[in-house]
């Protein structure tokens, strides 16, 4: 690829949730002039929450410091992890210094937070981690899906991820290009289901999603080297 | 995993795209007694259609030959190639009569079609693909996101497999389990723009999504072994 090219970086970390970081990447893709990068410690294998899907870093936080766009996805067990990673925590600090965007999907927004960006910041989050985001400094929107702060942008949970890339591009490369995105993508959602969002959802769903959520960030912890 | 799990196939290939197996991969993984298997030739890594982003294979066709659960994706630029790959058709052709559920988003429809499986049968595909998906004896359904015919479930583009596999969730495990997904994902989309269907699209986004398709579709074939 080009060394004239926008570099993106999807920060991936063991134990990420795939979602988070590929529903954005397929529309990020479509940018032009881009070069998208899996950024890691090191080019090879991060193997994601469940530890079923792995995917390979392309470069390492070395090779990419000063990326065009930054994107940080979350983790169902691992999010503390990441944010006491210091290898992670110090090239966001550099990285985001000279970004142009700097953006975070679901509880990645908490990584942000621990590299001190989020800082007085509106901000939003996975539901189950709004009040997190409040104790690192940041001022969470629990209504907003994503939330717009000058260069930084953060989605809420997993999905919102690709809502907060297709209104990105809308920023970068216009409106066109965006619809042109969502047209190849076929985005044109119909969940069948209503209940995507805390104000929509039952109280025994709600319950139970807290319950599996609680278990899963206790119990299916990636190995982090 | 327990061996009294079910499987759940998502075939892989070079060249597929990501989100076609990983938007349903996301929700799927959330179903109770389920094994997910990335099913490719062999175990290893598989590039998908834009040469960057690369996953891991985590079984091989002759490991899963009897999956609970198939799901194809499509392609950009390869879907002819794995209509016409022998190990993967007679593969699908054995796993199909055996299967629960067989499922595809996007061209992926078009590969479940060339193994005989969609002859007569009402299906939808990527709006690119509809008109191919006649040539090879299925009944294209194009203003359907969804088309369920029997255990045989397509979903249009690439976008659209997140639908599919909620529905499914709820046909597989009950509405409420399909609810809950749907907010650990929070799964309440809000594009931002109006423009994921061709009914929806204006004239100048439709043709330059055409352009931009016809271009990928010929331009960036992944190298198939």
């Amino acid at each position: 690829m080009s060394a004239n090219k926008k570099h993106i970086a999807i920060v991936i970390y063991p134990g990420f949730t795939a979602l988070d970081a590929l529903g954005p990447y397929e529309l990020l893709k479509m940018l032009p002039d881009v070069e998208i990068r899996f950024v890691a410690h090191q080019v090879g294998l991060v193997t994601t929450d469940r530890g079923i899907l792995t995917i390979m870093a392309t470069h390492s936080f070395v090779q990419t410091p000063e990326p065009y766009l930054i994107l940080v996805p979350g983790s169902e067990a691992n999010t503390a992890k990441a944010m006491a990673d210091p290898q992670l925590i110090k090239w966001l600090k550099h990285a985001h210094a000279h970004s142009v965007w700097t953006t975070s999907v679901c509880s990645g927004s908490l990584i942000l937070a621990a590299a001190g960006i989020l800082n007085g910041c509106p901000a939003t989050s996975h539901w189950l981690a709004l009040s997190a985001l409040a104790k690192y400094g940041a001022k969470p929107q629990a209504e907003e899906r994503i939330v717009r702060s000058g260069k930084i942008w953060t989605a809420a949970g997993v999905s919102a991820g690709l809502d907060l890339a297709l209104s990105l591009m809308g920023e970068i490369a216009g409106a066109e290009q965006a619809e042109i995105a969502q047209l190849l993508l076929e985005y044109d959602p119909r969940p069948g289901f209503d209940s995507g969002h805390m104000s929509k959802a039952s109280e025994a769903v709600k319950s139970q999603a807290i319950q599996e959520m609680t278990y899963r960030s206790q119990h299916t912890s990636i190995e982090y080297n």
